[in-house]
């Protein structure tokens, strides 16, 4: 699925994939970097629980966001398909500056809000200008191409990743996220060299890709953004490989990005940070 | 260590490093390539046992050289510094068509041999045109740079790597092995980002890197070889890194290998296999 289309004069809010486990009380420079996005104090952030099958996960992330001088923040019940029909949600979602989606189990977001109002406010809010953020199962289900699961390690195989529709928000990139606490750059490559048509990008716990409209990331955390381009690869036995086969990949391009550090998705150009700020 | 000169007319032997656990008796397709190349029936094999401390590893791998059809294959006992100054073990290894180094501590090696008339002999050996393989600790000695040590993981970090002097019989190269097995992506290119000159090549298990005179690398086992070519770096953050930053490495390419593909470091091009010839 494309990103829904933006209105004429507007403009696309940023899509936000965090790698999980961000720092919430002590310097947690990803959410507050995503509310002064939202607008500090005057954010209005909704949140999306239903990846988590914890019953507090929506009123802990209330808690957070309000610490971080957050006034208007709601987390919406939405544990099956038919809360996600539900149109007064839809509305807050459109009506909101930011929208965060937890972690847990990126499947219970693709099956239980997939095709439903929710997603598609989600998908239409974004496209006029509201911010989304998601963290873990969150991000993975931010692009066109989901990654549900796939064995850990290094390299890729021929069954190294599980693909699923996402919510479309971003169609230029696939996602992973805990990447490297979980080891998975093999399944990041599977993923890519299927279809070498969207970059990788795997992003570390407590670090996030800040992608705005122009589709230029920046890098915020304390971890890294490992950017995978397939653009200029020659070669990928992945159409004949047999399971449990060493694959051959030619020609990838491998980028370590830590904060401050950006990557432009258009002109596949990474440029350092200027100057190291977490000192 | 740059390779010991070439006599005139005379051709170098190959480099041949493997990733470990190479298979000894069921279609040990490493060791039978190496046998070949060295002469078959005829070959004359001297094997290295320093880097283990099991007393039975020389002796094992006489047999699995015998059962390949070697006649003449011979272990020599070298476990102190003084054992490294035989000159009747140098004069056999200037003799031989192959030597083979065994697994086990890389630091046993570079201390118990380094400097010594068995070191010279190994590297005079194979500038003459005798073939060295060495697996595992034999793997990591054979470059100028050995990874002595240094952390498991993906992502590259300030002290993600331990560098010594090695043999010295290549020096285009950085190599690591048990590579997916051990998850070492990640001080492979701390090594390789330290100073970019060389390549890194991370060796799977039953896999080997065969290096022939011209410096053309062909990959050969059931595994797959991970290059990661520096040439094209435009930037890493290694020298303003402090312990636990995160690491910024911009410009790396990537290639994975499996068998029958192969990468030569003089033009820094990978191929892949031609026929896919392991089923």
């Amino acid at each position: 699925m494309c990103p829904a289309k933006i209105a004429k004069g507007a403009e696309r809010g940023y899509v936000i994939p965090i790698g999980g486990g961000e720092e919430k009380f002590n310097a947690p420079i990803v959410l507050q970097r995503f509310v002064e996005l939202c607008g500090s104090t005057e954010a209005r952030i909704i949140i999306i629980p239903t990846a988590s099958q914890l019953k507090d996960t929506g009123a802990c992330y209330c808690d957070v966001f309000k610490k971080l001088g957050v006034k208007d923040v709601e987390s919406l019940t939405i544990d099956t398909r038919a809360d996600a029909q539900n149109e007064s949600y839809a509305a807050k979602i459109l009506e909101c500056t930011g929208i965060f989606m937890t972690g847990g189990n990126q499947l219970r977001l693709s099956t239980i809000l997939g095709g439903t109002p929710i997603a598609q406010a989600i998908r239409r809010a974004n496209a006029a200008g509201v911010h989304v953020a998601g963290t873990s199962a969150g991000a993975a289900i931010m692009p066109e191409h989901m990654i549900a699961g796939g064995p850990t390690g290094a390299l890729p195989n021929e069954q190294g990743v599980t693909l699923t529709p996402g919510l479309g928000l971003i169609n230029k990139v696939i996602v992973d996220q805990h990447f490297s606490q979980r080891n998975r750059l093999g399944r990041l490559l599977s993923a890519v060299s299927y279809n070498p048509f969207a970059a990788g990008i795997g992003i570390c716990e407590d670090t996030a890709a800040f992608i705005d409209p122009a589709g230029v990331i920046e890098v915020v955390g304390s971890g890294s953004v490992t950017v995978v381009d397939p653009s200029e690869v020659e070669y990928s036995s992945m159409a004949e490989a047999k399971e449990g086969d060493a694959i051959t990949l030619i020609g990838l391009k491998l980028h370590m990005l830590s904060h401050g550090s950006s990557f432009d998705l258009n002109t596949l150009k990474a440029t350092p940070a200027k100057i190291q700020v977490l000192h």
